[in-house]
């Protein structure tokens, strides 16, 4: 606790003699990532703070109701900032594009919940007890007594929510429940929220989803459940590769499988793996990380370059090794 | 909070006096239902009372896991009970085989959050603006200052976080967070029930999903998306009927869809139709009706003899009209 009032200290005294700010996420941003960027936005910009909001890639359809004001945007180039604050980024080169357009700055603050971050700012406050980047914005809004504006209980909630699977998954803790419970009653609109995000895929996803019931396979007994999204398998859906995120949750779901496994082709050459594990005993993050990706236990990845065919067939064996691992640990 | 506080003291008080105890539940119970009625059976067990917990209809193999002793039985006659408690059972008659049994009773307690709840109890603590009658169950085990061990944790958090659609309906408050909060501090094991409640489908309940996405269909503009279950689908699939539920939210989660309806075909000349509406312009519960059915203005059904094709196209046109006039009224 006294740990963590420390940094927050030390942001908030760093943040006072900043005027310009640029807010940086993950490629592919999701909801913790644009919740805590939008939150940290609105906030400072109430405290007069000049602020841009910087990802890659675009702000995913479901998560737009949050920005009404378009604040978001892809980097430019020849700006100079006092101060850029990530905010879910493990690492430096997840921010893609953004790195190239943020070198002219002052200060670089890192806010992040991934066990992994490389703590490449100048202030890292990286708690990878925390269930969502979007709690700790929370904290620090707090802990500096800024107002928490409807707009931004939105954003935090839609952060929260959307990092824990709807307050599902078991890093979930009390505090999770507590801070959902204030961001409700400063205004947070579930109802919207849970519309947008939970309730309103596009045809686009719809199509992957039955591509995916239509073409999922189950191997190991049932323990092993995966599929392919290729290039085609979007165009044809009308999809962009966005979409694809929760689709891996479906077949993770189904009763005998453990391990859950997502393959998706970038180039031809080129097969980005999602991994999922239902039981504490496999490391999903081992078998990415022997790919050269990372993550958490029960959910990882990795970009793998090669032949596809070899790329499954490697990353099925791993599976494969760490059930027979956890079974022989089992009995 | 002290006309609540009044209520539960009156049944605390009550309970009191009393040995024996049923706990009874409604027809098809759901997590609200079970895990009211375990946790307050488990609680009372505590407190050296004599308890059985009775269900008309058997407990779903997601829920099993609440009740390892299994506790939870068919009702059966020629008992007589100091106490009778119902919980989340909005009339008497919905307790089906149940009422039959309870007859020599001294007292009947009747614990609900349905608004409609016909307060057929001799004390009626029904509370509407309650997300869940496991909440109600909570706040009556802290006002009685009774300990909340790790299985009734599990057996509340169970209740909470199934009625609330994973804390996303609007019904959830604050102090529904505030009360999974402590639950999870008390011991409630987030990651087995989620598992065992929402990550947990059986093969076959994943091979209706899949024949759902394969032949499902649009029309009005994709503003309507049906699909049929006919019995040859339940036994390629391997599945029972109660294996469709919450099948049909899959289509009304479709952006474009304010209607969805599933028919299922229950003999060839009887079919249960269910409706759903995502705006409240559309009121399914009117067009159930004109059929014989009912439920709410969001989710509503019927079960409409005849042949089976007569049967859609009269749907489809009754949901036509209630399209138009909505569309009509909005413009």
């Amino acid at each position: 606790m006294k740990r963590r009032l420390k940094i927050i200290d030390r942001i908030l005294d760093a943040l006072k003699d900043c005027e310009t700010f640029a807010i940086g996420g993950h490629m592919r941003p999701d909801g913790d990532c644009i919740g805590s960027q939008l939150a940290l936005a609105y906030s400072l910009r109430e405290r007069g703070k000049k602020v841009v909001v910087w990802n890659q890639d675009p702000m995913p359809e479901k998560l737009a109701f949050l920005d009404p004001r378009k604040l978001l945007s892809a980097p430019r180039s020849g700006r100079k900032f006092d101060c850029v604050i990530t905010t879910d980024c493990a690492n430096y080169e997840r921010l893609g594009a953004i790195c190239d357009c943020i070198e002219d700055r002052g200060l670089l603050i890192n806010i992040d919940h991934h066990g992994s971050n490389s703590r490449y700012g100048n202030i890292n406050w990286v708690n990878a007890r925390s269930a969502s980047t979007g709690e700790l914005v929370y904290q620090l809004l707090k802990q500096a007594s800024w107002p928490i504006t409807p707009q931004i209980a939105d954003c935090l909630f839609t952060a929260i929510s959307t990092d824990t699977g709807s307050f599902q998954y078991p890093t979930t803790r009390p505090a999770t429940y507590h801070a959902a419970a204030e961001l409700v009653h400063k205004g947070a609109d579930i109802a919207r929220i849970c519309n947008e995000v939970y309730q309103s895929f596009p045809l686009s996803r719809v199509r992957l989803q039955k591509h995916m019931y239509s073409s999922f396979k189950l191997t190991q007994e049932n323990q092993v459940a995966y599929f392919w999204i290729r290039r085609r398998d979007y165009a044809r859906a009308g999809a962009v590769p966005d979409e694809s995120e929760g689709l891996i949750d479906h077949i993770r779901d189904i009763e005998p499988v453990k391990v859950a496994c997502l393959f998706e082709e970038i180039e031809p050459e080129l097969t980005r793996v999602s991994l999922r594990s239902k039981v504490p005993a496999i490391d999903v993050s081992e078998i990415a990380g022997s790919f050269g990706g990372g993550g958490h236990q029960s959910a990882a990845g990795a970009r793998i370059p090669g032949n596809p065919r070899t790329v499954q067939r490697s990353i099925l064996k791993s599976i494969k090794q760490a059930l027979l691992a956890a079974n022989g640990s089992a009995s």
